[in-house]
């Protein structure tokens, strides 16, 4: 083992032996990227067909705490970028991972953060080709911060955006929503709450795959991250110049959930997922996206929610159980921080 | 203006209309990415030359401080990126740009941070098409890090690799050596250090096209960032299994960048460039390659410094000016901290 110490220092930034010896025993020892150079080098095959796009998303993580039921910022930082391609239309192929380490953080954190990180990409069909590391003194940085970008192709033909949600769309989620940011404020610990609650952190590609060979008729997807399903919807509709409804016993919401948001004050609409999407696809296609998705662990709980309609253009409404209705606005402020 | 407040607030990372505010006015309205969606999409005519490669890199940018003489973090984070792509070969297309910033960070810093890329990038001739933007809380992060992705394309036919330098190669950089470390050094203000030095930043795509153009039988090229030209060059002559020369009396330098290290007892060898490459060719395309980077204003100072032999395999020596030889060596620990 040519590394030394149990945490990193200054010297593992700085360009030199150190430096070296932590990437190649932490990073591209576990991550095999090919070859030998600084970048990488990639066959093009898949976007040599005619009419095929190339999809480039990239996301910076800066999760607390770093590890927390169901998952940890590594696994994030795969999942939350295969995600944004995936939305997209895009099968994702390769992946950056690109790392910036505050001095004094545990090499036995960063092992089990880069194990993560692997074992996600494999799941997801990607490779993660490229990285780099930098480190910056203790009290500059908070542990690890971890930045992904991502490169996908998007076959000929695919050409999913919220601009071609139509009105009578169906609006389909993936399962129960909140978990993630919940699951992260539990973790934080300052909230003394007991939960057994999991971040709901997920691959999301293969199912939108899915999705996409059942209903080739998809408009529009979105994964439902920072903001919530309410944000999502937000963009979609102001995009789409639609409005939306959603019903709100056909929310699904784990009872925890709506537990917690009632002690604190939050809304679950808003609260942070890492492995939900919200699509919006013609009424009659509704049913098979729902079976196809059902038929994956991470599509376990798909329904339809709502439907788009030609209101007032950008408004998302909630319809109560009872017929009434409130507006469900974009998120003012702030409900939670680093929840990614 | 939506954008209230000179500095940046938990709540401009928050996933809600604050954060959207501050992407549309200072990141989204000055790079003008193209589409709505989260990922960029691209088409992709350039990669569909058959035996096309696509090059893709990725680097964090912590440099502290975030201004200095010559440049700034946003004008790093382009020309890294796009100078990893060049010294493989490839033609830079396309950033991604990442922003972790620290609460309390002035709107007006950022503003000219985007303004430098936005105009590196235009002088490169990439599109910054894609980004993020995440919020920490303050003294958990320092100002602002940039994460910066770069695709481009490699021509077919053209292959760089360290393990193609050949004994009897020239060895050749772009000018002199070591002013964005001593620059940096400077601008920290702990060394009472007063110096009219200037980063060396600058984006080095033009100029390998042009080097490529001059000389086709290029074998290798790096970037001399972390770790200085030392390190670059230890690193190709152990990826060669070759040894490398260097006349000391060769080494383009400026005497106040010498004389600064004599004072602080460091090596310009081992000083990082921001806007300086080395190459390896045969040496009958030398000084084509030479005069090449000498009609462009970043290869100005452009000489030949060395040469490859059949010697201990990754042993690196400098030849001095009376005919003495000393050993180069990888560095060992940290030179400069917080570099890039």
């Amino acid at each position: 083992m040519a590394l030394r110490g149990e945490r990193v220092t200054m010297a593992h930034g700085g360009g030199g032996q150190a430096m070296r010896d932590l990437i190649a025993e932490v990073f591209t020892g576990v991550f095999q990227p090919p070859g030998n150079e600084d970048q990488a080098r990639l066959m093009v095959d898949a976007l040599q067909e005619p009419g095929a796009r190339l999809a480039f998303t990239t996301d910076s993580f800066v999760v607390s705490p770093l590890e927390f039921p169901g998952g940890d910022i590594g696994k994030l930082a795969v999942c939350g970028t295969v995600n944004d391609l995936a939305v997209g239309g895009a099968r994702p192929l390769w992946l950056s991972a690109s790392f910036i380490i505050e001095e004094g953080c545990e090499i036995a954190l960063l092992r089990r953060i880069v194990a993560t990180m692997a074992a996600e990409a494999e799941a997801a069909g990607v490779r993660i080709v490229t990285g780099d590391t930098k480190v910056v003194e203790r009290g500059k940085g908070d542990g690890v911060f971890i930045t992904t970008s991502g490169i996908g192709v998007i076959p000929p033909g695919c050409d999913l955006a919220a601009t071609r949600i139509a009105p009578g769309d169906a609006v389909i989620v993936n399962g129960v929503l909140g978990d993630h940011g919940a699951a992260i404020l539990a973790a934080r610990g300052d909230l003394a709450l007991s939960t057994d609650l999991q971040s709901d952190c997920a691959g999301l590609g293969h199912l939108m795959q899915a999705a996409l060979a059942a209903a080739p008729g998809i408009h529009a997807a979105r994964d439902c991250t920072r903001g919530g399903l309410a944000s999502a919807l937000n963009e979609m509709a102001a995009e789409a110049g639609l409005a939306v409804e959603v019903q709100e016993d056909a929310l699904p919401l784990r009872p925890e959930v709506v537990g917690m948001c009632e002690i604190l004050g939050l809304d679950p609409l808003y609260l942070a997922n890492e492995g939900r999407l919200v699509l919006f696809c013609p009424a009659d296609q509704a049913e098979a996206v729902v079976a196809a998705m059902r038929a994956r662990p991470e599509g376990a709980g798909a329904c339809i929610i709502g439907r788009a309609h030609a209101g007032q253009p950008g408004r998302v409404t909630l319809r109560t159980a009872f017929g009434g209705a409130r507006i469900v606005d974009m998120l003012v402020g702030e409900q939670l921080p680093r929840i990614c």
